[in-house]
């Protein structure tokens, strides 16, 4: 160990490090049967999730008037979709606890005096455009999505150049277990996009897209693939968007050129993929399903497999004319696509009933379709683990 | 596109998905010299950079009495050590401008009436032992660490178990440009640690090792190598750190262990490695350096070359016996150890100091080793990328 002058100063440097760290978790200890909740930050005691999945958050202001935790969510959260007002203790935490949460991923932030504000117990997520608080809240019986003991394959950070943007991007790729030691086999390929707000990392850092798969894989019930996952916006090359562009439905103007003139050509000339329609699929959640069902419905050359996540096209849906009459032809377009699935949570109402209204209207017209059901599962992540679940085990059977 | 009412509810769920990010880039434009920091998220227009590389901060906080800007670094900080008091406008946005920055990577975050708040414009890099924002100031003519026109190597985020602590942990790896493709070739490989307070993504997402090494490797500077960065935190098995232990050093009892027996081996078993001590080295900042300089130096039979950025063994340091006696035989040490080196920033005064004493006092006694200054920087990233590009060219040349 360091000792004297110079080891006071190193100590010193790592003091600082640490007490500038008001940690809420610091400040409370419980007896009661909680946990924290394992999206936590190292060592962040809060919050914690108590054995009927009910949640205590804490944040430390002893000098605000109101503090209030915010579900985040948009339509619904398994948190519940009305703000919370916290409670001041005398030590100048503020605490609430909420009612039994519904199992899964659920963004959150404080609102101090107003204040829109993170907790620094938390990790943050990619998620509104920015980091963001989430509380992993267990689903009692369901471990598809923990790490276990199987094999397992890395997840890639790949950065490369797009001509379509003029920019460097970065996208996250799952190479299965058994990637590196085959080094002589071809694998096919799931792209698989985020929602809106969120980025490429979303679905190894919120969805476990990983472990997912490796437990697939593990047990032979998916094949081994690459996952790729790439950042949703795009905007062309001497085209802008304004300061005040808030709208993320405004920045994916470029995605499709992306994806079909930079991101598949990278990933077929860079990994050891199987590079034909037949063996490449796309699927996404909420604005990554439409984004999907725009990008593979209009290239059936490029893509045979497609997923729409809680991304129903709208109830004026008409498979006559839709997505250019791609269903005009129900014989042909069953020859040609092995899979389109459509899924939404029971918990996402507007969702549930669009997606289902569209799995009805398809299926009126001849088109072979899946419909997946995820019950009391809102518009949130745990929704689009079971999604991928379902959906990754059915690819590239043909 | 979608229409009428799912339309409508889609649509709003993404508005949902936006009107909740106060981002405090959209309120203002600015027709002056600056440009937005690259460490932003993607859109955030503040903080920006000025030519002179003075830094504007933007904070939106109507209802807030006072609202300040404190730059991190523990010791010294390129942004300044002091607190800087922001200014409201009549939008509710507190604006302030600092004198011109130090380049580099610097971090900060807000003080909202004495609550610590990040800036929901930045990315959160991990700093602190929790999520913290941080603003990049361009180094002038430095090209090095920045993403060029060359192969890239992979960022791999891996899972792995540790029989020492008993729990997965992430390891993260980057294996150079060639190495999917030169499937019979094995590679040397530097393990590298980042600082207390920081993880194992440190030196990916602040350090930008990645195109550090891209850039190093495509010129023929260092040779293609894997680097390995771990989490420097580990708590053995059984063992138990309080909620309340926010000193970092009291969480690193366990890393050696979990680097000798569940790293190297997790790492020389699944990826193509030539595992050996020749082929092996250790680095680290700070507290990384720290350690590696235990590790490394009570294992001499693991590691001939080590690296100790920012990391000076204490000024009561005596080469005679120090680290178990490893440097009381000059002779077999320098013949055994193929690279000792050290360095620090001029800005980061006690480290540097301390470390060029440590440097002196080992030629004093005979003992070869390497002393690097990085000019004006303190105890930041800048340092440590110098360290890094100056380092690795001298990796694996026996």
């Amino acid at each position: 160990m360091p000792r004297t002058k110079t080891a006071f100063l190193f100590l010193a440097a790592l003091t600082a490090l640490s007490c500038h760290t008001p940690i809420t978790s610091a400040t409370a200890q419980t007896t009661d049967d909680s946990q924290p909740a394992t999206s936590n930050v190292r060592g962040g005691q809060y919050p914690r999730v108590h054995a009927d999945l009910s949640v205590t958050f804490q944040f430390k202001a002893p000098t605000a008037q109101r503090v209030q935790l915010v579900p985040g969510g948009g339509v619904e959260s398994g948190l519940g979709s009305k703000t919370f007002d916290m409670t001041k203790g005398s030590d100048g935490v503020w605490t609430v606890t909420t009612p039994p949460a519904v199992p899964g991923f659920h963004y959150y932030w404080f609102l101090v005096d107003g204040v829109q504000v993170n907790d620094p117990a938390s990790e943050t997520y990619f998620g509104y455009g920015r980091p963001t608080s989430a509380v992993e809240v267990p689903e009692k019986g369901a471990d598809y999505y923990e790490a276990k003991e199987v094999p397992h394959g890395d997840v890639r950070i790949r950065s490369y150049f797009s001509k379509t943007t003029g920019k460097w991007r970065r996208a996250y790729i799952y190479t299965p277990p058994e990637y590196d030691t085959k080094t002589r086999t071809r694998y096919p390929a799931l792209y698989l996009q985020h929602g809106a707000g969120e980025d490429e990392r979303g679905w190894t850092n919120h969805g476990r897209m990983n472990f997912i798969m490796d437990n697939l894989i593990a047990t032979g019930k998916a094949k081994p693939m690459l996952v790729v996952m790439d950042c949703g916006y795009a905007t062309k090359a001497g085209a802008s968007i304004g300061a005040g562009q808030r709208n993320f439905m405004a920045q994916i103007g470029g995605f499709e050129e992306v994806v079909l003139n930079d991101l598949i050509p990278m990933i077929d000339s860079s990994y050891r993929t199987l590079a034909n329609r037949k063996t490449r699929a796309m699927a996404g959640l909420s604005m990554g399903g439409f984004q999907t069902l725009q990008i593979a419905l209009g290239h059936l050359d490029t893509f045979a497999y497609i997923g729409a996540f809680s991304s129903p096209p709208g109830d004026g849906f008409d498979p006559a004319r839709a997505y250019n009459g791609v269903f005009s032809d129900p014989a042909a377009f069953n020859d040609k696509v092995k899979l389109l699935w459509l899924g939404a949570g029971t918990g996402e109402k507007g969702f549930f009933i669009s997606a289902r209204v569209m799995h009805e209207a398809l299926e009126k017209a001849g088109i072979k379709n899946v419909f997946y059901e995820s019950t009391d599962t809102a518009h949130e992540w745990q929704t689009w683990r079971r999604d991928l679940y379902d959906f990754a085990p059915r690819l590239f059977r043909d």
